[in-house]
């Protein structure tokens, strides 16, 4: 009678239990349909076009509709926010640091106009708009605007393929202009249509062996103006380069120039490493090359070295940016290049403006906004095409300086261009005896930041694959071409994505000691296995055409091998199925499941499945996958160990 | 008193909670290394080339050498097998589906050879060797060998770009035979080398789409025949032939063969659903064809038809297969694009003969062994390709009617190919006033079976996304060419792996009542928030450059949201990630993790990690992660939100 009752207890339990489990079940069965595709689509759109729906009040409402607008402008134009709040002890900051950078930036642009092929003066009109336009529409307190090296280099590898800048310098000159129209077209258009994604596309990995490849190239470029060569390739790869130094070494090449160039770049070196002991002593690298530019242009002033081969700029046209709104080519034929070309130009200069600006904000703790800065970015150079600039951005190293400076605001991009238009219209005849030498040496010395292996190492130690993907950028910049370099890179991250989507694999899972929970027995040795059920996890996020046959031989030979393993004694009745690392499933995979269940079921064995996604469940529901495998869905694992033994025993 | 002890009992509970979370933590922080990218690559390669490695005694063991021969024959050469089991009752059945087998594949031999623009006996030929072949190494039991409409589209698509085969068909014709050979040298190899996962990369949904749209070229080439035109476009686009049967029909075509066609191919219809009526008569459809071919024969020669304008086969070249080791083209020098021919057809062929052989072994509950597959596949194409026979493979109607007429073993392929000798030997003359019209008939009546409403309507039921890959290849094939429409599929599957893998997105858990179960509040709305803690699930399988940003900012938008919504009080204080979803992560992930605990912190809240996967887990210990966020990493949610309210209730 005892015995009875307690067994009628027993049997209670297990009811009381065997409901849980099931209504558990049906919260996994019957959980209501996902959200369509249709439904996703529209949704995802009006997330990323409108982040700010719920911030802006509907128009109907009246009284608010200023309010509406000064947001409205707040958002285009950030400079009202942080304009009205600002105070003298800012400005007094912003001073200095917009003359810190005013120094490094006048010789800076210089050189990278130079790069780019195009006369100085471009250099310096690319640090007077945009620098402006950014400070009003920006969002990033810290980032300085203007020419930089890498986008330089980009244009000066890829417009001569259409242009030829030695023997038609105007008509390159206009395309390179053309080009920033367009660049800045596709940045507004990506700020506007909140694109901003499209710049995560190149990945940290990536943009790493890609500046550093491009930093090298640089480098190399700067070996005209060191050594004074007159004639010099087009191409911009390791060997092509190299030849071109080896046959001007030979025959036409001016030791003065590279005596006179390399002794200002040890100089500028020297106080770098003495501003990086002392960090007070910030401003001393940062001057430098504005102290070499005038140490060394007195010097072939005085010596009249230009007499003796050493090559000087000559000629800066004076005067403020001239409009260039007829120089715009748009009946080219070389139009279309010219786009493609400002598109690549567009997401190198937006990928590197906003490593720069979400750097800094990192380190002073606010919020740059993505999108925002792309509008920036693209109406400052849309303009700049109009007002004879070409492609400016964030540089990293002015940045930086900008930062050390102590900069509060924008205010010190407005600062740095007011310097500039001053030495515009009264300085430009002073730098006319400045060795083109020292250019290279300024560029020169800007470099070494650009090659960041302790980055590479980090990257090397912490993911094989995007080391790969870093060290294709590099190769891809150092040996075949710029653009080539990109393409590879962004292949192989793309690759890489795909690889580990579709990596094709099961783990076993095993109980954990003293709980319910069911982990990985390779990750977590101390799991333990029950000898009765198989419990196995999808390894990838993703169960397709790609990967789904390979799971399930995988499956079918780890329940068989299992099997054998025990010496001929079957004792594995179900195989469980993990699911809760599928993301999503399509017609293959659900193909492959219940072919799955078959060969299980012809060696005597069920399947079960748990803890299956949203999107999966639903098309597992659609495709009567849950009827096939006779209902056999749980929420848990250890419900489904329960219930499928449990079942097993009572029919024992 | 009572209440200190009873408080110093909770303390000690507490304590005892709070060891016990600290040592599954441990767990988390101490698993072992995972395997490295090295490891895993030999560990793969070695598992997909030797998968019987255990399988097969070493050589050492002497006594074993002659077992590890056999064992070895026995893998390579099945017939031995099942050889040995063979009785005069599976002979029986065998025969009777061979003949059966036979009596469908001459015509359609005859009928797929003209599709690809070959003389009718190298159908014939292609259904002697390959079969033999095929019997002794393949796996399956069911499927019949020869060839296919789908295949003969593929070369009569491609190879006549290189070779006209109206001006010069001695030389297309070996163009074929090359590209057998080279589709057998890369099927054999994709076996060797265990890289049968190749072929699952035509997914299902492509496959069905693909098929779809070449059965409707296929019926749309027939009309050639149907209607007796002469000229026809070599173009297999709809578009194209559409015009030149518009044009056909305008000039020169023969209302007696359409006639002849539409009769015949409406007994032959008609006969195919008497045969699905009433499953007894299966052999009916089976052998229309030939009757219509006999009875089309006999009225042709008796009415003299061919004078009256019918087109007729005329001379089939009797004899068995001839050798064409010589006529290979290996000089040829379009060699590289026959090998790309090659490879097409041969991954096609493979795709069609391994979805034929799985889904019957799948019905008769046997295992077919895909490596060995290929590599039967492809001994028998360059086998086929010595003996003047194109490409061959598994056709999905001919091995329906194996399986239906009983067939056991691949003997039936054997009784078929002595039968298709004894009719090359003996009985082409016979065929010399066949009409062209039946072949086209029959091969129309083939193509109903190719293009599967029912599957499509059921894979947009299931999946939008694989709906799109199978319209892109349906499409593709029938508005572009069979090569457009493969690669539009192939891109869009893999597009959409890309897109699933990087979705970025982000769901909000709860916790399930009465549990300790913390799932998706919106698969599961009985799920519970707590107010003071966030807890995210990412809802991708990796975290990598392409969406760690989004997901970042998705997860700060949530946690800011979320306090908003409580009218301004702050009550979130902690942000729980769930990682148990994540595969994978890389250096962007691993950045932005870090760039989010910086944000949260500074807005006052905390981050915590559960249940990092190894490779996830192992990265974020090798990137110094862990400690940056304060070791804050548990093994399940439920920890989590103890040890993190329990430590702010403390500090409180």
């Amino acid at each position: 009678m005892a015995s009875l009752a307690i067994e009628t207890g027993h049997q209670e339990i297990h009811d009381l239990e065997r409901n849980g489990h099931a209504e558990k079940a049906q919260w996994v069965l019957n959980a209501p349909e996902p959200p369509s595709l249709w439904q996703e689509l529209t949704g995802s759109v009006r997330e990323t076009v409108l982040p700010h729906a719920r911030r802006f009040p509907t128009v109907k409402d009246k009284g608010s509709l200023s309010k509406t607008v000064i947001s409205f402008l707040h958002a285009i134009f950030p400079i009202f926010c942080w304009c009205r709040n600002y105070k003298a002890t800012n400005f007094k900051n912003d001073l200095l640091a917009g003359l810190t950078l005013a120094s490094l930036c006048i010789p800076q642009s210089i050189g990278y106009a130079t790069l780019a092929k195009l006369d100085p003066q471009y250099g310096l009109y690319t640090s007077v708009i945009p620098p402006l336009i950014y400070a009003v529409m920006g969002t990033s307190r810290d980032i300085a605007i203007g020419p930089v090296a890498v986008v330089s280099l980009l244009l000066s590898s890829m417009i001569p393929k259409l242009e030829d800048p030695e023997a038609n310098p105007i008509l390159y000159r206009n395309l390179v202009l053309t080009t920033t129209f367009f660049a800045g077209i596709f940045q507004a258009a990506f700020g506007l249509f909140r694109l901003g994604f499209l710049v995560d596309f190149l990945s940290h990995a990536a943009i790493v062996g890609f500046v550093a490849g491009a930093a090298i190239v640089i480098g190399l470029q700067q070996m005209k103006g060191l050594l004074g060569i007159t004639h010099f390739t087009n191409k911009t790869d390791v060997i092509s380069v190299m030849e071109a130094i080896w046959r001007a070494v030979h025959h036409s090449w001016n030791p003065h120039n590279f005596i006179l160039g390399c002794s200002f770049l040890t100089f500028i070196l020297i106080t770098r490493f003495v501003g990086r002991r002392n960090r007070k002593l910030f401003w001393l690298p940062a001057i430098a090359p504005l102290i070499s530019v005038v140490l060394s242009t007195l010097l072939v002033y005085l010596t009249r070295a230009d007499k003796h081969g050493v090559m000087i700029i000559k000629h800066i046209k004076r005067g403020l940016n001239p409009s260039s709104v007829h120089q715009l080519q748009f009946n080219n034929p070389h139009i279309g290049e010219v786009a493609k070309i400002g598109l690549i130009v567009a997401v190198v200069a937006l990928t590197e403006a906003i490593a720069v600006g979400r750097s800094f904000a990192s380190i002073k703790g606010y919020h740059i906004n993505g999108n925002q800065e792309m509008v920036a970015m693209g109406f400052m150079n849309i303009l700049g095409s109009f007002t004879s600039c070409y492609v400016a951005t964030g540089s990293f190293s002015r940045s930086a300086v900008n930062f050390s400076a102590g900069c509060e605001t924008a205010m010190s991009n407005i600062v740095m261009a007011i310097t500039v238009i001053i030495s515009l219209e009264l300085f430009t005849r002073l730098l006319y005896y400045t060795p083109i030498a020292i250019l290279a040496a300024i560029i020169l010395s800007a470099l070494p930041g650009l090659v960041d292996l302790h980055e590479a190492y980090n990257i090397w130690k912490i993911d094989k694959l995007d080391f790969l993907a870093c060290a294709g950028a590099f190769i891809g910049v150092l040996f075949a071409s710029v653009e080539i370099g990109l393409l590879a890179a962004v292949t192989i991250s793309f690759v890489k994505i795909i690889i580990i989507s579709i990596r094709p694999g099961a783990e076993v899972l095993g109980r954990l000691p003293e709980t319910d929970i069911f982990c990985d027995v390779d990750q977590y040795p101390m799991a333990a296995k029950n000898p009765q059920v198989l419990i196995i996890r999808v390894k990838s996020g993703l169960l397709c055409f790609a990967n789904a046959n390979f799971v399930k031989e995988k499956i079918m030979k780890l329940a068989t091998e299992e099997e054998e393993g025990s010496k001929g004694k079957r004792t594995i009745q179900v195989v469980i199925l993990d699911m809760s690392n599928l993301m999503n499933i399509d017609v293959s995979g659900i193909t492959s499941l219940v072919e799955l269940h078959k060969n299980l079921a012809s060696s005597g064995m069920e399947l079960a499945i748990t803890n299956p996604k949203w999107q999966v469940i639903h098309k597992l529901r659609v495709a009567n996958v849950v009827t096939k495998i006779g209902g056999r869905v749980f929420l848990t694992i250890g419900e489904a160990v329960d219930a499928c033994l449990g079942a097993k025993m009572a029919a024992v």
